[in-house]
């Protein structure tokens, strides 16, 4: 015996999800049909707005569903200030320290040739046009190799402007012990030591 | 900064999926977002369908889109032998099996008075209706003190009828080394030798 054919779709369907295998995925279908049809359906319509109603912002490229995003479109924030990351999730990280008062520009992913994404798919030619306005970059990609690499491509992109660009401090995160560091990160940190 | 309304939604939607808390949600509605509408949007419409169009087996209670569940609508199949099992998932692992010919009655859930679940809200009197029709009834709830207890419940509901009523086999599960074993299941399949 197989699934019904509307169950065996679910099943199948939920797979897409990150971290969802078929077994979590016939888990989820049982769960719903048993005993929660209301949450599905509020769960089917939430995906079906989101997925239709969900855009970039045309300024930053995080995800909008106006024209602008609230941080583009809030007059208050230093709109020549801008902190490159590389995905929504960053900026909300980075909202939350509650430290940051200037725009993002949001990459969604980095470079990696191999993949085919090259300057132009994470929206670099829409940073170059922006230059003019923009009086310091702050480059926040992730500490990753494919991490780095964007931020040197766009420091050279810069380059020649009289835009001034920083990169995130690196070093040993805030409370925790020393011995529990790994030694990349401590090199890194004795690398980057501060006078004082 | 929160996330936009739609995306919030989203994330809150998600978290009524079992397994699945804020953070997981949210990964799941950034990765859709960003690398996959097409199966956001897939997962949507199997969602919609399978919560409007997935009802229960008149006759077994398992899913199923039309009034019979396969199962029951095949008539290869010997229906007046009927295996009791708690949910649709044991339905498919006996299946997977390939040992049983008979059919099934799924209670969707078993006694637990102390959550407001009595007879009715299993089925046993859909079950009780049947018993004319019915030769053999094999128990095969759950090992659990719910399991055990819903089991003697239909025992007793059986008892006087001409219907033959046996309980699956327990013991030790095959191919497993005896000293990975719990004491509990030894001690059971030690009570329940087979004479040779």
């Amino acid at each position: 015996m197989k699934h019904s054919p509307l169950v065996q779709r679910l099943i199948d369907s939920f797979t897409v999800l990150p971290g969802v295998g078929p077994r979590s995925a016939q888990r989820m279908t049982y769960w719903l049909l048993e005993r929660n049809r209301e949450g599905g359906g509020r769960l089917a319509a939430a995906l079906e707005a989101a997925m239709q109603g969900v855009r970039h912002c045309s300024c930053c490229r995080n995800f909008a569903e106006d024209d602008l995003c609230p941080v583009c479109a809030d007059q208050r924030r230093d709109q020549s200030q801008v902190c490159i990351v590389e995905s929504p999730a960053d900026v909300l990280a980075i909202e939350q320290s509650g430290e940051y008062r200037g725009r993002y520009f949001v990459l969604m992913g980095h470079l990696s040739p191999i993949d085919g994404i090259g300057p132009e798919e994470i929206g670099l030619n829409l940073l170059e046009r922006q230059l003019g306005q923009i009086q310091e970059l702050i480059l926040a990609t992730g500490t990753t190799v494919e991490g780095e690499a964007t931020a040197h491509y766009i420091l050279d992109m810069v380059r020649g402007t009289s835009v001034s660009v920083s990169r995130i401090a690196q070093g040993v995160p805030m409370g925790g012990d020393l011995e529990f560091v790994d030694g990349a990160t401590l090199a890194q940190a004795l690398k980057s030591r501060r006078h004082l």
